[in-house]
């Protein structure tokens, strides 16, 4: 058996996320049905990161194993052709039989696309966070705390069943553009609904709804009722996955 | 009566352009309506630029006049509230009323986005132009060639029943990025499909299917027959006009 490890871009908008449901069509099981269908073959795709219905990426990776022979180039181009335009695979290539998208990963980039101006171009890959003022500062503050190992218990979704909530966050800050403010965080894990959850917390407190202190407050706490409500899922995007 | 001049955003995808038409939903026919609703009166629209369908704008201007009392201000925000979510009103101001937004325009700019990479996330506002490896020394010969004052017959579509072909281009250039190549050009007037035109036929001559010296005798020739295929409407972008 051949490992072949995908690097993947998508517009998440009408898929019910990386991980396939019953309850509608997902990013693994259709380039699962377009590999069935280019290699006449069961394969079973492993995602780096589950992102969640509307989620975007511009750098998923996931692998899988074959018996085909064919060369990864040419899976790549076949499985563009079979797919929908809304998916496409930017790389493929042969890794060893030990690579595992997700176990493997070292860290994980997410950016967060807020518009700070009403857009029609970008409505469906960023949230228009409506004509409040926010104050960049406070925000920045914000990213800055949640630098290094935390337990993010408060930032977790509650449907998540491990135990382990701890995070390793290696950078984490806002990056001002002219109409636009993106929050770029990576780390060594991401709990279910964090970078949505912290994202929507700190508007809060760029709102001026919630003081910094608070904000300090909610990590230590390790209590998911303390977080703020979860930006929406159009904003947000896997950019990319370090091995 | 009040003229107002509209700054406008738009996703043409789902459009057949800026200009009323029986074949479908148009973008001036879809702001007067929204006008109706909102002012409860006929209100004409008048755009600078008519883009085709499917062709984008990040600053069409549009101008109509109005008996209202409403503030542009207001006008603004109940316009948009009124529409799609693929058209945004991004400012509104009272003008003179000798100002036309057709008419009065000095310049015009517009931007086409060419992907060199497959892209599922810009799938709806770029063309990829395929696995062509594109020489853009050779197509920043054919841009640098048209600025000044020109005949440019040989890029306007045969519909088009005027009389006047010049058109003054002030800038006209290729902008290079990392997976794309953006053309960007201003002039004081456009002809009907004339951006697209130019495209296409400098992706010709970046592909080596046509000389630049075959480029140079395109515009003398005064002929439309003789400029290549026109690039798909998505990439193009109506950015900005100047007053």
């Amino acid at each position: 058996m051949r490992n072949i490890k995908f690097t993947i871009e998508y517009d998440g908008t009408n898929y019910v996320g990386w991980q396939t449901q019953p309850t509608g069509p997902s990013i693994q099981h259709t380039l699962e049905q377009g590999l069935k269908q280019l290699l006449q073959e069961d394969v079973q795709l492993i995602g780096a990161g589950r992102t969640d219905s509307g989620v975007h990426a511009r750098g998923q990776v996931a692998n899988g194993k074959t018996r085909s022979g064919l060369q990864p180039e040419a899976i790549r181009k076949g499985l563009n052709a079979l797919i929908p335009d809304d998916i496409v695979i930017l790389a493929a290539e042969e890794v060893p039989d030990s690579f595992h998208a997700r176990y493997s990963a070292r860290e994980r980039f997410y950016r967060y696309n807020l518009s700070l101006v009403p857009t029609a171009l970008e409505r469906r890959i960023s949230w228009y966070v409506g004509g409040y003022m926010l104050d960049p500062e406070a925000m920045d503050a914000c990213a800055a705390q949640i630098v290094g190992e935390h337990d993010f218990s408060s930032y977790c979704k509650s449907e998540y069943r491990g135990d382990n909530f701890l995070c390793t966050v290696k950078s984490s800050a806002w990056i001002r553009e002219p109409s636009k403010l993106l929050f770029e965080i990576s780390s060594n894990r991401f709990l279910h609904g964090m970078v949505r959850a912290l994202v929507g917390t700190m508007v809060e407190v760029g709102r001026g709804h919630r003081p910094f202190e608070e904000f300090k407050g909610i990590l230590e706490a390790r209590d998911r009722r303390k977080a703020g409500m979860a930006a929406p899922a159009r904003g947000l995007f896997l950019e990319r996955v370090v091995y």
